[in-house]
């Protein structure tokens, strides 16, 4: 898929078809996150790739903002090693992996998990103590309802500017 | 350009031709950068597109690690409102931004700006104290020596996990 149509057309998805993600759409997903940059070219990712039921049913329980990972057949928990830039450097990676996922028409959601929340999904995944969880990510085939999903986003000139902040980009 | 193919091959560039990007071209970097995906949609983003020269060799003195906006001709300062996951959601939206750019034969690179440079940056480009800016990006056409660069990653099975941290994925 063309990469401006890919980022354009794609949407967040909740709400998945049973269907298993193939192997190698897997596969493609996890080498297009590690092809990110990062600073420093630290590279501090780790990515774990959750198909087994109990496990995600489990997530998506704990998760208060996550109850669609229990209807996915797949998750990726990111999580970053500490120092430099993890949020940024995780969500460039993710980003990475949502489009080569949507290329293949894989739908994506992230649910953010903090506090408590982040403790329990830690322990249940054995992610060490000096390892961040940064986010676990749903991952499937959309349900038709959800492949109608519209996307609503800023209008440019409330975004864009040109030289200085607040001087119209004049698009 | 085929996203995946995009995705890896995809370099980081610091030195650049003298060469202009073509208003066309920013116009797609800002689509793709708003067509991002951000916690809550709440798409807390701005973006200073920087042409004049003064201002890049500025922010080029005063960036220790960003020496090489001063030799672009072009580069985005990213800002984000505060609150919600401003460094994640850039990264999200960057990464659309870069991609875009590359597919037009535009490359980039990421400048830290902490502490001190952070501030004389904000004050430079008239940036509100309540928004947070989170990079300086440089961009513009890779030199013949920085198209020629290699992607130093590495390898799968350090980085991808099996339902739980450290199970080898079996890669």
């Amino acid at each position: 898929m063309d990469v401006y149509q890919c980022i354009r057309s794609r949407l967040t998805v909740r709400d998945f078809k049973p269907d298993a993600v193939p192997e190698g759409v897997v596969r493609r997903m996890l080498q297009a996150a590690r092809w990110s940059p990062s600073a420093r070219n630290r590279q501090p990712w780790h990515f774990i790739v959750i198909r087994n039921r109990d496990t995600l049913a489990e997530i998506g329980s704990i998760a208060s903002s996550g109850g669609f990972i229990g209807g996915a057949p797949m998750a990726v928990a990111v999580v970053m090693a500490r120092g430099g830039r993890p949020e940024f450097d995780a969500g460039r990676s993710l980003q990475h992996m949502e489009l080569a996922a949507w290329a293949e028409g894989v739908g994506g959601c992230v649910a953010g998990v903090r506090g408590e929340e982040n403790e329990k999904v830690k322990e249940l995944l054995g992610i060490p103590e000096d390892k961040e969880l940064v986010t676990v990510v749903a991952f499937g085939y959309p349900t038709d309802e959800a492949a109608a999903g519209t996307k609503v986003r800023k209008e440019l000139p409330e975004i864009a500017h040109s030289e200085r902040f607040g001087q119209s980009y004049g698009i």
